[in-house]
């Protein structure tokens, strides 16, 4: 039996190929978790054990997945980012994305028990997160990428961070404190916690100040310059694409390295000049002992 | 603290609305599920747990998102479909996938352990799904897909019913029979099978041969003219989009009707003509005593 | 000499297909066309020999693309459109886009002097035209858009022919003219013409009000109930395409039939029921003698 | 009367917005030049009128479109570049393309009598041509694209003025010599002109060997290391985009330099590198004088 007849409704499938030679960033969002930490009782302002849980599933999705080179994560988002020579799956849009969405999926529920022991999911309430590919021309925007949501992570943490404790340690209502707070700037928000609850901002935990950037541990570079660092990079250029066996043995390369969680400043340049690795995309030397 | 500096980078972000007043069609497909089957252990050739288990997720998927209007499934894979006049999202097809695609996920992991008791899941070998959409621009077409779905489930249940029969009851090696099995058609493989087992295909399970359809059960109607259903469809055509309070009326009368699985033949017109609320995007009468 | 070292570049060419199965609609519109007119000297409110010119670009289209099945022209802007059928460039967008509008602007520049004969071109001020392509699911938003531009040209009609009444037979200015049309509704306007200068708006020539129709001719059939006429276009659907010994006989059939300019309602279901080959993409029968 | 009833049908307008801080070429190509060329007697292999005339409608549309920063023709194809910055028509790809496409086309047919004055436009032959957007995320993948058709007008017209002399001069049948010149190389071709026909080709034209460059002329700077000019470029990076009224200016600097044809290598640095207001899209300095 022909299935011909009906074959023609392929040809309705669209390319939805990424421009080759960008980065492609995909960024995935809990959805309606406002309203699921409500239900499952996270802890305000920040609840440690969902941070810890979405970053075990974020270093699982980058153990499956040795092409990508960087995650950034903060509050129920993750942006995985692939390199511009990445040639997973062709680079079609949809099949990146989804992969990274499920897989993220399949870890979060899986590990849930782990990290919440005594707050078993409720069927009717599972978790779930949508996602989007973007895709950015250069290093430099990649990089302006990744600032703008470590300065939102900044932004709205203070934020909850004051508002938070206005409520639970000053006891005041929620539309009160709201209310203080609107307007305000950050040095503002400083001066309450000090000043009221004796709070130094920055002695909060980094991990709610900053984010969670996962990555490929190689051993450090001595903080070069960075003009340096993305000048190379930049020039070599994209010239054809990497051979399939180059691609494999990068992929074998990174899958060796160890993926590690870290709560650092993405905005200046000591980060990224320190890892070279992950803006060119080439694998970087393994720290000793590490094989 | 201003975020202005960085959030030009949001001028990245490319719409990717689907056209109006086409019909969606989300296919999801395992990923590696070959590999995955062996893994842990699912029977041959049809594993009835693991087709359960696709179907309860299905199941969870059409109840949380009410406007879908049918899905199909068989083997690993799922297709959910969306009426034309479907809004959700404003159509926007990287979150129509990614939702279905991430609900299906954590419903499939959490769901497990009910249907594979004593085989649980491995953290290194997490069942994931991709998916993609695809835009139909009528009903005739849509119909065309789930025919070539439905065509393709046979094919395939066939020719593996066979295969496994050959291999676990007439104790061939998969080579074997693999080459026995080149070039056949199916009054062959029916052959096979009467002649050499005994075994009637047209008595194996109504889940193998069809696959399953999901959908919402309303009254079903008398199985008038197909012509004049799908006719009524198109004419009244779409004219404006459906007012919000016209689509939340129509979300909650589905949210009322009882999803239910089904295995049924999908190409002729009787299903269609007896269930008219799933081509025409408007709920039915729900059945006595439903309510 | 090979090339191949900067070849890749060609794999940033991002294929741009429309969907199969739907009407594809190219509207083109004249690049600043109100100074143009201003420059050239069109006559207001209408400018006839602007707008033969438009017709006359526009059915040399039609002649050179046996695809097109019906084209509507108003102002500076024409539609043109693709029936679901249409394999033309493989469908691919900038293709078809750009063909139609260097074709309508090549036979707009060389046929200039035959309407313009005292009005030579000015080499710093060439008329060109832009476009788009849009995609339409069925038969009935095919004619909403259609009605769409007559309505559209029906309205601008009425206020600039009592606009232009009113300041060169009635001698006001631009500014008092435009003013005291500010929320006037249609009734107004005609009253306006009617009892200040004695002109009956429905007197105008129907190429001002309607706009221009240009279809290939065939012989009419009996004004049918139109709901048969499209039920039977968008039921036969479009199972698989035509094949390319198919396509070419049709393409040799429409060469054969005439061109014809009509300036007739296309809101009504009149024009399409008696056209039937419009909606249907088939070719009707030639008129007599017209072989 | 209002339009609102229809005006829904705008809803199928699809955005095509092309990612912003890449580089955007138009390339547009003669349709059917093979057979217009014979219709209309160019001169084998190369037709200095018809390249005039190209060269001709490139330099109007550069004139017409500031925000051009480059443009390249061979035979009867022209690639025409926009800078990352530019903004204009807020990137849509349909409307970038059309409008060089139709304004190229004005200048073609208004311009054809020009340089062609013996042989008249025939009306059933006017001369068309198609186009398409590509984006280029770098400058480095820029340059490539410029080489490949570079290098691509360098094998193409070695061929062609091989075949053509021994067609023309020898004597040959076009089948005899498309024949011999199988599978030859560069050196092969070379040697068949010099020894048989005492023809040096690199005493052929420029024009023919090299193409036509298209761009705005300010001072030339010393040719300094590339590696300097394009790491600038990079580096500064996008950044916001320019205002409005900075877009303005650098306009109207555009608008003031002369528009220059050349038949220059684009593939080595030095063409880049004395001209750096082409990468880094900063007007230079006028030439003196030329205010």
């Amino acid at each position: 039996m022909a299935n011909s007849k009906y074959e023609y409704v392929k040809s309705f499938e669209q390319p939805d190929v990424l421009l080759p030679n960008t980065w492609i960033v995909i960024r995935i969002d809990g959805r309606g978790f406002h309203k699921l930490s409500d239900r499952y009782g996270f802890v305000k302002p920040n609840d440690r054990r969902a941070l810890d849980l979405m970053n075990a599933a974020a270093v699982e999705v980058m153990k499956e997945l040795p092409d990508l080179c960087l995650a950034y994560g903060v509050s129920d988002e993750y942006s995985f980012a692939f390199h511009p020579s990445c040639q997973l799956f062709e680079r079609r849009s949809a099949k990146l994305v989804t992969t990274i969405v499920s897989t993220f999926t399949a870890y979060y529920i899986y590990l849930w028990g782990t990290y919440f022991p005594s707050t078993p999911l409720q069927p009717a309430a599972l978790p779930s997160f949508d996602g989007r590919a973007v895709m950015y021309p250069t290093a430099r925007i990649l990089r302006d990428y990744m600032s703008w949501r470590q300065v939102d992570c900044h932004i709205n943490n203070l934020y909850n961070t004051t508002f938070w404790t206005m409520v639970l340690q000053g006891g005041m209502s929620n539309t009160d404190a709201e209310q203080e707070l609107k307007g305000t700037v950050s040095a503002d928000k400083n001066e309450i916690l000090f000043k009221r609850f004796g709070i130094n901002y920055n002695n909060e935990e980094e991990i709610y100040k900053k984010g969670s950037v996962v990555y490929r541990q190689f051993q450090l570079e001595d903080a070069t310059s960075m003009a340096e660092a993305t000048a190379a990079d930049e020039e070599d250029g994209p010239a054809a694409p990497a051979s399939r066996s180059q691609q494999d043995k990068i992929r074998k390369l990174r899958r060796k390295a160890q993926v590690v969680v870290d709560h650092v400043d993405l905005i200046k340049d000591e980060f990224w000049a320190r890892r070279p690795w992950i803006l060119s995309g080439k694998p970087g030397k393994l720290p000793t002992g590490a094989q």
